[in-house]
Protein backbone atom coordinates (compact mmCIF):
# COMPACT_ATOMS: atom_id res chain seq x y z
CA UNK A 1 0.00 0.00 0.00
CA UNK A 2 1.06 3.48 -0.89
CA UNK A 3 2.76 5.81 1.57
CA UNK A 4 0.67 8.84 2.56
CA UNK A 5 2.01 11.94 3.45
CA UNK A 6 0.41 11.96 6.53
CA UNK A 7 1.39 8.16 7.44
CA UNK A 8 5.24 9.90 7.16
CA UNK A 9 4.21 13.04 9.32
CA UNK A 10 3.62 10.49 11.83
CA UNK A 11 6.54 8.65 11.78
CA UNK A 12 8.80 11.70 11.51
CA UNK A 13 7.18 13.12 14.75
CA UNK A 14 8.00 9.59 16.34
CA UNK A 15 11.10 9.53 15.56
CA UNK A 16 12.33 12.91 16.51
CA UNK A 17 12.58 11.94 20.51
CA UNK A 18 14.10 8.17 19.20
CA UNK A 19 17.48 6.81 19.69
CA UNK A 20 19.72 8.95 17.27
CA UNK A 21 21.77 5.70 16.63
CA UNK A 22 19.14 3.93 15.69
CA UNK A 23 16.70 7.51 13.40
CA UNK A 24 18.32 9.92 11.09
CA UNK A 25 15.53 11.83 12.00
CA UNK A 26 16.49 11.82 15.64
CA UNK A 27 20.25 13.11 14.32
CA UNK A 28 19.24 15.27 12.09
CA UNK A 29 16.60 16.67 14.71
CA UNK A 30 19.33 17.03 17.42
CA UNK A 31 21.30 18.56 15.12
CA UNK A 32 18.98 22.03 15.37
CA UNK A 33 16.95 24.16 13.23
CA UNK A 34 19.46 25.36 11.20
CA UNK A 35 20.78 21.80 9.61
CA UNK A 36 17.35 20.93 8.78
CA UNK A 37 16.49 24.07 6.81
CA UNK A 38 19.97 23.64 5.17
CA UNK A 39 18.51 19.99 3.62
CA UNK A 40 15.55 21.54 2.85
CA UNK A 41 17.44 23.75 0.85
CA UNK A 42 19.78 21.34 -0.56
CA UNK A 43 17.47 18.87 -1.65
CA UNK A 44 15.46 21.47 -3.51
CA UNK A 45 18.53 22.40 -5.34
CA UNK A 46 19.04 19.24 -5.95
CA UNK A 47 15.80 18.44 -7.57
CA UNK A 48 16.05 21.83 -9.69
CA UNK A 49 19.30 20.40 -10.95
CA UNK A 50 17.80 17.11 -11.80
CA UNK A 51 15.00 18.77 -13.83
CA UNK A 52 16.88 20.97 -15.78
CA UNK A 53 19.15 17.64 -16.99
CA UNK A 54 15.70 15.77 -17.82
CA UNK A 55 16.44 13.36 -15.55
CA UNK A 56 13.27 12.01 -14.52
CA UNK A 57 14.62 9.21 -12.36
CA UNK A 58 17.03 11.55 -10.49
CA UNK A 59 13.47 14.39 -10.11
CA UNK A 60 11.41 11.48 -8.77
CA UNK A 61 14.18 10.89 -5.72
CA UNK A 62 15.36 14.76 -5.01
CA UNK A 63 11.07 15.22 -4.72
CA UNK A 64 11.28 12.46 -2.18
CA UNK A 65 13.82 13.58 -0.40
CA UNK A 66 12.37 17.51 -0.62
CA UNK A 67 9.47 16.20 0.71
CA UNK A 68 10.86 14.27 3.35
CA UNK A 69 12.94 16.68 4.66
CA UNK A 70 9.99 19.68 4.18
CA UNK A 71 8.08 17.35 6.61
CA UNK A 72 11.10 17.23 9.03
CA UNK A 73 10.97 20.88 9.08
CA UNK A 74 7.50 21.01 9.51
CA UNK A 75 7.47 18.94 12.25
CA UNK A 76 10.49 21.13 14.25
CA UNK A 77 8.67 23.81 13.41
CA UNK A 78 5.36 22.09 15.17
CA UNK A 79 3.00 23.09 11.65
CA UNK A 80 1.04 20.36 11.26
CA UNK A 81 0.41 19.06 7.13
CA UNK A 82 -2.77 19.62 7.38
CA UNK A 83 -1.93 23.34 8.36
CA UNK A 84 -0.16 23.48 5.04
CA UNK A 85 -2.99 21.86 2.98
CA UNK A 86 -5.50 23.81 4.53
CA UNK A 87 -3.40 27.00 2.48
CA UNK A 88 -3.27 25.11 -0.21
CA UNK A 89 -7.26 24.56 0.17
CA UNK A 90 -7.53 28.65 0.81
CA UNK A 91 -5.73 29.40 -2.86
CA UNK A 92 -6.11 27.13 -4.87
CA UNK A 93 -9.85 26.07 -3.65
CA UNK A 94 -13.07 27.57 -5.49
CA UNK A 95 -12.20 30.83 -6.18
CA UNK A 96 -8.43 29.70 -6.83
CA UNK A 97 -8.32 30.07 -10.83
CA UNK A 98 -9.47 33.60 -10.41
CA UNK A 99 -7.45 34.52 -8.02
CA UNK A 100 -4.21 33.09 -9.63
CA UNK A 101 -5.41 34.79 -12.29
CA UNK A 102 -4.81 37.90 -10.58
CA UNK A 103 -1.20 36.67 -10.27
CA UNK A 104 1.79 40.12 -11.41
CA UNK A 105 2.91 38.66 -14.58
CA UNK A 106 6.69 39.01 -14.35
CA UNK B 1 -13.15 19.88 3.12
CA UNK B 2 -9.24 20.05 3.23
CA UNK B 3 -7.54 19.95 -0.10
CA UNK B 4 -5.29 16.62 -0.88
CA UNK B 5 -2.34 17.05 -2.74
CA UNK B 6 -3.79 14.46 -5.62
CA UNK B 7 -6.47 16.60 -6.38
CA UNK B 8 -4.07 19.42 -6.40
CA UNK B 9 -2.11 17.51 -8.95
CA UNK B 10 -4.96 16.72 -10.41
CA UNK B 11 -6.32 20.86 -10.87
CA UNK B 12 -3.10 21.44 -12.12
CA UNK B 13 -2.56 19.36 -15.11
CA UNK B 14 -5.80 20.32 -16.21
CA UNK B 15 -4.99 23.78 -16.12
CA UNK B 16 -1.27 23.50 -17.47
CA UNK B 17 -3.42 23.74 -20.89
CA UNK B 18 -5.68 26.09 -20.15
CA UNK B 19 -5.90 29.66 -21.48
CA UNK B 20 -2.78 31.70 -19.47
CA UNK B 21 -4.42 34.61 -19.47
CA UNK B 22 -6.98 32.83 -16.47
CA UNK B 23 -4.85 30.21 -15.49
CA UNK B 24 -1.14 30.76 -13.53
CA UNK B 25 -0.22 27.38 -14.08
CA UNK B 26 -1.01 28.33 -18.07
CA UNK B 27 1.43 31.10 -17.88
CA UNK B 28 4.08 29.45 -15.75
CA UNK B 29 3.81 26.36 -18.14
CA UNK B 30 4.23 28.43 -20.96
CA UNK B 31 7.57 30.10 -20.15
CA UNK B 32 9.07 26.66 -19.91
CA UNK B 33 10.70 24.00 -17.26
CA UNK B 34 13.30 26.44 -16.24
CA UNK B 35 10.88 29.38 -15.10
CA UNK B 36 9.25 26.33 -13.01
CA UNK B 37 12.21 25.33 -11.34
CA UNK B 38 13.92 28.54 -10.66
CA UNK B 39 10.18 28.88 -8.66
CA UNK B 40 10.72 25.87 -6.94
CA UNK B 41 14.36 26.73 -5.59
CA UNK B 42 12.81 30.86 -4.47
CA UNK B 43 9.76 29.04 -2.55
CA UNK B 44 12.45 26.74 -0.48
CA UNK B 45 14.99 29.91 0.09
CA UNK B 46 11.75 31.63 1.73
CA UNK B 47 10.75 28.58 3.37
CA UNK B 48 14.51 28.03 4.99
CA UNK B 49 14.20 32.25 5.38
CA UNK B 50 11.17 31.56 7.24
CA UNK B 51 12.03 28.27 8.96
CA UNK B 52 15.28 30.60 10.23
CA UNK B 53 13.00 33.81 11.26
CA UNK B 54 10.87 31.26 13.32
CA UNK B 55 8.40 33.07 11.50
CA UNK B 56 5.60 29.87 11.36
CA UNK B 57 2.62 31.64 9.70
CA UNK B 58 5.28 32.85 6.98
CA UNK B 59 6.63 29.14 6.75
CA UNK B 60 2.73 28.01 6.32
CA UNK B 61 2.54 29.87 3.19
CA UNK B 62 6.19 29.30 1.47
CA UNK B 63 5.79 25.61 2.54
CA UNK B 64 2.60 25.73 0.45
CA UNK B 65 3.97 27.61 -2.44
CA UNK B 66 6.61 25.35 -2.56
CA UNK B 67 4.56 22.14 -2.94
CA UNK B 68 2.23 24.10 -5.24
CA UNK B 69 5.44 24.81 -7.45
CA UNK B 70 7.10 20.99 -6.99
CA UNK B 71 3.71 19.37 -8.41
CA UNK B 72 3.54 22.43 -11.27
CA UNK B 73 7.82 21.19 -11.76
CA UNK B 74 6.52 17.11 -11.67
CA UNK B 75 3.46 17.97 -14.10
CA UNK B 76 5.72 19.50 -16.37
CA UNK B 77 8.27 16.42 -16.17
CA UNK B 78 5.06 13.94 -16.40
CA UNK B 79 6.05 12.36 -13.00
CA UNK B 80 2.95 11.34 -10.98
CA UNK B 81 2.42 11.92 -7.42
CA UNK B 82 2.53 8.92 -6.57
CA UNK B 83 5.84 8.10 -8.55
CA UNK B 84 7.16 10.45 -5.84
CA UNK B 85 5.08 9.23 -3.06
CA UNK B 86 6.10 5.28 -3.83
CA UNK B 87 9.63 6.02 -4.06
CA UNK B 88 9.53 7.60 -0.16
CA UNK B 89 7.56 4.53 0.38
CA UNK B 90 10.36 2.44 -0.27
CA UNK B 91 12.54 4.60 1.35
CA UNK B 92 10.16 4.80 4.64
CA UNK B 93 8.74 1.84 4.74
CA UNK B 94 8.62 -1.72 6.70
CA UNK B 95 12.97 -1.24 6.57
CA UNK B 96 12.66 2.42 7.23
CA UNK B 97 14.26 2.92 10.35
CA UNK B 98 17.14 0.51 9.66
CA UNK B 99 18.18 2.09 6.46
CA UNK B 100 17.88 5.98 7.80
CA UNK B 101 20.07 4.63 10.79
CA UNK B 102 22.93 3.71 7.76
CA UNK B 103 22.73 6.77 6.27
CA UNK B 104 25.95 8.48 6.83
CA UNK B 105 26.57 10.65 10.01
CA UNK B 106 27.64 13.60 8.43
CA UNK C 1 38.19 51.21 -16.22
CA UNK C 2 36.86 47.71 -15.04
CA UNK C 3 34.90 47.86 -11.70
CA UNK C 4 36.67 45.94 -8.74
CA UNK C 5 34.67 44.17 -6.12
CA UNK C 6 36.43 46.26 -3.68
CA UNK C 7 34.94 49.49 -5.51
CA UNK C 8 31.79 47.71 -5.44
CA UNK C 9 31.82 47.03 -1.78
CA UNK C 10 32.29 51.19 -1.00
CA UNK C 11 29.71 51.67 -3.20
CA UNK C 12 27.18 49.37 -1.49
CA UNK C 13 28.33 50.78 1.87
CA UNK C 14 28.11 54.34 1.13
CA UNK C 15 24.20 53.46 -0.82
CA UNK C 16 23.41 51.51 2.71
CA UNK C 17 21.88 55.12 4.15
CA UNK C 18 21.36 56.52 1.12
CA UNK C 19 17.80 57.87 0.30
CA UNK C 20 15.89 54.52 -0.50
CA UNK C 21 13.86 56.34 -3.49
CA UNK C 22 17.37 56.89 -4.75
CA UNK C 23 19.26 53.86 -4.39
CA UNK C 24 18.47 49.90 -4.37
CA UNK C 25 20.90 49.07 -2.02
CA UNK C 26 19.35 51.58 0.86
CA UNK C 27 15.62 49.76 0.22
CA UNK C 28 17.00 46.50 0.13
CA UNK C 29 18.86 46.81 3.29
CA UNK C 30 15.73 48.37 5.04
CA UNK C 31 13.99 45.76 4.70
CA UNK C 32 16.05 43.84 6.53
CA UNK C 33 18.45 41.33 6.93
CA UNK C 34 15.94 37.98 5.16
CA UNK C 35 15.19 40.10 2.14
CA UNK C 36 18.66 40.16 1.45
CA UNK C 37 19.56 36.86 2.24
CA UNK C 38 16.78 36.16 0.27
CA UNK C 39 18.32 37.92 -2.66
CA UNK C 40 21.27 35.79 -2.58
CA UNK C 41 19.65 32.80 -2.37
CA UNK C 42 17.50 33.41 -5.25
CA UNK C 43 20.40 34.85 -7.59
CA UNK C 44 22.22 31.60 -7.10
CA UNK C 45 19.34 29.49 -8.25
CA UNK C 46 19.02 31.94 -11.27
CA UNK C 47 22.99 31.24 -11.39
CA UNK C 48 22.15 27.38 -11.37
CA UNK C 49 19.51 27.39 -13.74
CA UNK C 50 21.15 29.27 -16.57
CA UNK C 51 24.63 27.05 -16.19
CA UNK C 52 22.40 24.52 -16.44
CA UNK C 53 20.76 25.88 -19.50
CA UNK C 54 24.17 26.41 -20.97
CA UNK C 55 22.93 30.40 -21.32
CA UNK C 56 26.52 31.46 -20.81
CA UNK C 57 25.08 35.26 -21.03
CA UNK C 58 22.63 34.62 -18.59
CA UNK C 59 24.93 33.24 -16.51
CA UNK C 60 27.15 36.45 -16.80
CA UNK C 61 24.15 38.56 -15.67
CA UNK C 62 22.93 35.96 -12.52
CA UNK C 63 26.80 35.63 -11.28
CA UNK C 64 26.77 39.56 -11.64
CA UNK C 65 23.40 39.67 -9.25
CA UNK C 66 24.54 37.05 -6.67
CA UNK C 67 28.21 38.95 -6.49
CA UNK C 68 25.89 42.21 -5.89
CA UNK C 69 23.70 40.97 -3.13
CA UNK C 70 26.26 38.59 -1.58
CA UNK C 71 28.10 41.91 -0.94
CA UNK C 72 25.03 43.76 0.22
CA UNK C 73 24.61 40.76 2.35
CA UNK C 74 28.51 40.52 3.77
CA UNK C 75 28.13 44.77 4.79
CA UNK C 76 24.72 43.86 6.27
CA UNK C 77 26.51 41.29 8.32
CA UNK C 78 29.64 44.01 8.70
CA UNK C 79 32.11 41.14 7.04
CA UNK C 80 34.28 42.97 4.64
CA UNK C 81 35.15 41.58 1.43
CA UNK C 82 39.05 41.56 2.39
CA UNK C 83 37.68 39.10 5.58
CA UNK C 84 36.17 36.64 2.76
CA UNK C 85 39.64 36.95 0.77
CA UNK C 86 41.79 36.36 3.65
CA UNK C 87 39.76 32.82 4.69
CA UNK C 88 40.07 31.75 0.87
CA UNK C 89 43.73 32.84 0.64
CA UNK C 90 43.74 30.43 4.15
CA UNK C 91 42.04 27.39 2.10
CA UNK C 92 43.44 28.01 -1.38
CA UNK C 93 47.00 29.26 -0.68
CA UNK C 94 50.74 27.48 -0.45
CA UNK C 95 49.19 24.60 1.02
CA UNK C 96 45.98 24.30 -0.73
CA UNK C 97 46.81 21.70 -3.09
CA UNK C 98 47.59 19.24 -0.71
CA UNK C 99 44.13 20.50 1.59
CA UNK C 100 41.83 20.52 -1.26
CA UNK C 101 42.87 16.67 -1.91
CA UNK C 102 42.30 15.84 1.59
CA UNK C 103 38.51 16.88 1.41
CA UNK C 104 36.19 13.38 1.59
CA UNK C 105 35.49 12.17 -2.28
CA UNK C 106 31.78 12.24 -1.86
CA UNK D 1 50.05 39.01 0.62
CA UNK D 2 46.10 38.25 0.36
CA UNK D 3 44.54 36.57 -2.33
CA UNK D 4 42.75 38.27 -5.24
CA UNK D 5 39.69 36.68 -7.05
CA UNK D 6 42.06 36.69 -9.96
CA UNK D 7 44.52 35.17 -8.88
CA UNK D 8 41.75 32.41 -7.56
CA UNK D 9 40.59 32.23 -10.86
CA UNK D 10 44.12 31.44 -12.24
CA UNK D 11 44.36 28.34 -10.25
CA UNK D 12 41.06 27.35 -10.86
CA UNK D 13 41.75 27.10 -14.61
CA UNK D 14 45.42 25.05 -13.88
CA UNK D 15 43.79 22.72 -11.58
CA UNK D 16 40.81 21.59 -13.75
CA UNK D 17 42.77 19.86 -15.93
CA UNK D 18 45.53 18.35 -13.04
CA UNK D 19 45.40 14.47 -11.45
CA UNK D 20 42.05 14.11 -9.52
CA UNK D 21 43.62 12.56 -6.89
CA UNK D 22 45.62 15.63 -5.70
CA UNK D 23 43.42 18.36 -6.87
CA UNK D 24 39.89 18.75 -5.84
CA UNK D 25 39.06 20.99 -8.30
CA UNK D 26 39.89 18.38 -10.87
CA UNK D 27 38.23 15.90 -9.13
CA UNK D 28 34.76 18.48 -8.86
CA UNK D 29 35.04 19.29 -12.70
CA UNK D 30 35.04 15.61 -13.62
CA UNK D 31 32.15 15.07 -12.02
CA UNK D 32 30.16 17.48 -14.32
CA UNK D 33 28.65 20.84 -14.67
CA UNK D 34 25.80 19.70 -12.70
CA UNK D 35 27.48 19.02 -9.79
CA UNK D 36 29.46 21.60 -9.67
CA UNK D 37 25.87 23.58 -10.14
CA UNK D 38 24.83 21.54 -7.11
CA UNK D 39 27.56 23.14 -4.97
CA UNK D 40 27.09 26.33 -6.24
CA UNK D 41 23.39 26.09 -5.12
CA UNK D 42 24.49 24.24 -1.65
CA UNK D 43 27.11 26.92 -0.61
CA UNK D 44 24.25 29.63 -1.26
CA UNK D 45 21.65 27.96 1.15
CA UNK D 46 24.60 27.91 3.66
CA UNK D 47 25.60 31.04 3.20
CA UNK D 48 21.89 31.92 3.96
CA UNK D 49 21.39 29.92 6.62
CA UNK D 50 24.70 31.26 8.48
CA UNK D 51 23.34 35.30 7.57
CA UNK D 52 20.06 34.28 9.03
CA UNK D 53 21.46 32.65 12.66
CA UNK D 54 23.84 35.61 12.34
CA UNK D 55 26.93 33.59 12.48
CA UNK D 56 29.42 35.80 11.52
CA UNK D 57 32.46 33.44 11.18
CA UNK D 58 30.42 30.80 9.51
CA UNK D 59 29.12 33.23 7.15
CA UNK D 60 32.70 33.86 5.98
CA UNK D 61 33.46 30.77 5.76
CA UNK D 62 30.51 29.91 3.58
CA UNK D 63 31.01 33.27 1.52
CA UNK D 64 34.41 31.77 0.73
CA UNK D 65 32.54 28.67 -0.69
CA UNK D 66 30.08 30.16 -2.55
CA UNK D 67 33.09 32.34 -4.10
CA UNK D 68 35.24 29.31 -4.98
CA UNK D 69 32.84 26.90 -6.20
CA UNK D 70 31.19 29.75 -8.22
CA UNK D 71 34.73 30.66 -10.08
CA UNK D 72 34.68 27.01 -11.04
CA UNK D 73 30.97 26.90 -12.49
CA UNK D 74 32.78 29.90 -14.28
CA UNK D 75 35.28 28.30 -15.41
CA UNK D 76 33.40 25.23 -16.67
CA UNK D 77 31.36 27.61 -18.27
CA UNK D 78 34.16 29.13 -20.29
CA UNK D 79 33.45 32.77 -18.74
CA UNK D 80 35.88 35.12 -17.47
CA UNK D 81 36.25 36.66 -13.83
CA UNK D 82 36.57 40.06 -16.10
CA UNK D 83 33.55 39.20 -18.14
CA UNK D 84 30.99 39.56 -14.57
CA UNK D 85 33.05 42.50 -13.66
CA UNK D 86 32.29 44.27 -16.53
CA UNK D 87 28.60 43.19 -16.23
CA UNK D 88 28.95 44.80 -12.73
CA UNK D 89 30.76 48.14 -14.08
CA UNK D 90 28.20 48.36 -16.92
CA UNK D 91 25.59 47.81 -13.74
CA UNK D 92 26.54 49.90 -11.14
CA UNK D 93 28.77 52.79 -12.76
CA UNK D 94 28.08 56.22 -13.10
CA UNK D 95 24.66 55.50 -14.16
CA UNK D 96 24.11 52.97 -11.52
CA UNK D 97 22.67 54.99 -8.74
CA UNK D 98 19.53 55.65 -11.01
CA UNK D 99 19.35 52.60 -12.94
CA UNK D 100 19.04 50.67 -9.33
CA UNK D 101 16.45 53.40 -8.42
CA UNK D 102 14.32 52.32 -11.82
CA UNK D 103 14.13 48.80 -9.95
CA UNK D 104 10.75 47.38 -9.15
CA UNK D 105 9.81 48.55 -5.81
CA UNK D 106 8.60 44.82 -5.21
Amino acid sequence: MRATLHQLEQTIRQRRDADPAASYVARLTAKGRAKIAQKVGEEAVETVIAAMSDDRPGAVGESADLLFHLLVLLADLDISLDAVLDELDRREGVSGIAEKAARPQD
